[in-house]
């Protein structure tokens, strides 16, 4: 649906529609309403639907028709970060600190983190973001830990990607307007810093990344592939105990 | 907001309150509207409001004040599902046949497989399924790897997580709604399955899943953790490499 459209027509063309479907045996009706249709919303639901998901520009309702319990997919759950773990070959870890968030003023320096972006590979994810933040390019090498939680954005579920990346420059720009300040820093001051050690969950990555500096530690590195459909994705696994065959 | 309000008392309201947030410097602006209240959501984006998200329920939406760049959090971008690999010391792996779906009919053999609930840790979710289609119980060992694909529902990605269980009980009861046919099959039938040899992506999956069998192959582990907040969450890591220490 585009086209403007007044109520008074519209519910009954969707009256008939519906009472049409019925006798076809078709369970979910789905209604996509551009935010230009808003008028529409309220005579929608008092046909019967309910919401399924909206995005900035359009709102998707939906009504399960038969007698039985609907299997209509459930709603995106979950948002999806990262954090890079850039290293060069002076075991420096590239460090920012931010100018806002709950770290700002703390003097905490942290790995450069960020957001993915829908339809956006995480392994890219992580390319751009320390782009973004410091300037520096950087190539993508395995994931080293990810972390899920729950309730983090209203009811939605976050899972967060450790990513390591190997600089191909060096000369930090640091973004204006989100970073503070960005140096290259001793792995083993990185790992010290108080907050880390005192806080479980940052002392775990920030040993693990420690540990993949100083031992074997293995993470799961990323083979793109095309699915049968033609679509392309990228699988995630340990790649050096599988390549050992 | 929760009781009935008609737009022509709610509008001035909302008005007033407006011109009062922006005086105080306040930048974005959420109104929750509940279903039950669709009738003001017309005027709501009248008054210069856009969608955020939406659930079964609730409309959520969102105006950002100032002349600046709006810096508002993303919606879920992600839904995420489980693969369950259930292997017994006979090396023979829990498979499935589905009622419906795209491999109904195909005679082709899957791992168990579902979608994570809201809120629920991918450990316990890939548990669940089990239980549920095969009747199986199993712990929760390790995940083996992992896959990102986009444009999977609308404009939503998709993470996939082929996780290793260890089975605890052994006698399949079935699921009757969803599961036409359950057993334990050696692990060399489940790989060497056409469809499992033809697709790449099938076929990676497959392979990991005998390799971790037939030698040294290690996943991410889970393993609980406590916030600075309090909250609980999992790490997945690599708990072979790192506990070497």
């Amino acid at each position: 649906m585009k086209q403007h459209m007044d109520a008074d027509i519209f519910v009954p063309l969707l009256r008939a529609s519906l009472s049409q479907w019925k006798q076809q045996g078709k369970r979910g009706v789905w209604i996509k309403l551009p935010i230009q249709l808003v008028n529409l919303v309220y005579p929608v639901v008092q046909e019967g639907f309910r919401y399924h998901h909206a995005e900035s520009d359009y709102l998707m309702l939906v009504r399960w028709l038969p007698n039985t319990a609907d299997t209509l997919p459930v709603n995106a759950t979950h948002r999806v970060g990262i954090g890079a773990f850039v290293v060069n070959d002076n075991r420096e870890v590239l460090v920012v600190q931010e100018k806002g968030g709950a770290f700002k003023g703390t003097g905490l320096w942290k790995l450069p983190i960020g957001v993915v972006n829908e339809g956006e590979d995480i392994c890219k994810a992580a390319v751009r973001e320390v782009k973004e933040e410091t300037g520096i390019d950087a190539e993508f090498v395995e994931i080293l830990a990810f972390r899920q939680s729950h309730q983090s954005f209203f009811s939605k579920s976050d899972l967060f990607f450790v990513c390591l990346l190997r600089p191909i420059s060096f000369a930090i720009q640091k973004q204006e307007s989100e970073v503070a300040a960005a140096q290259w820093m001793p792995i083993k001051d990185y790992v010290d810093q108080p907050y880390n050690q005192e806080h479980q969950l940052f002392k775990y990555v920030a040993e693990i990344c420690r540990t993949k500096l100083e031992r074997d530690y293995v993470g799961f590195s990323a083979m793109p592939m095309v699915t049968a459909s033609g679509k392309k994705v990228y699988l995630y696994f340990n790649g050096s105990d599988f390549s050992k065959l």
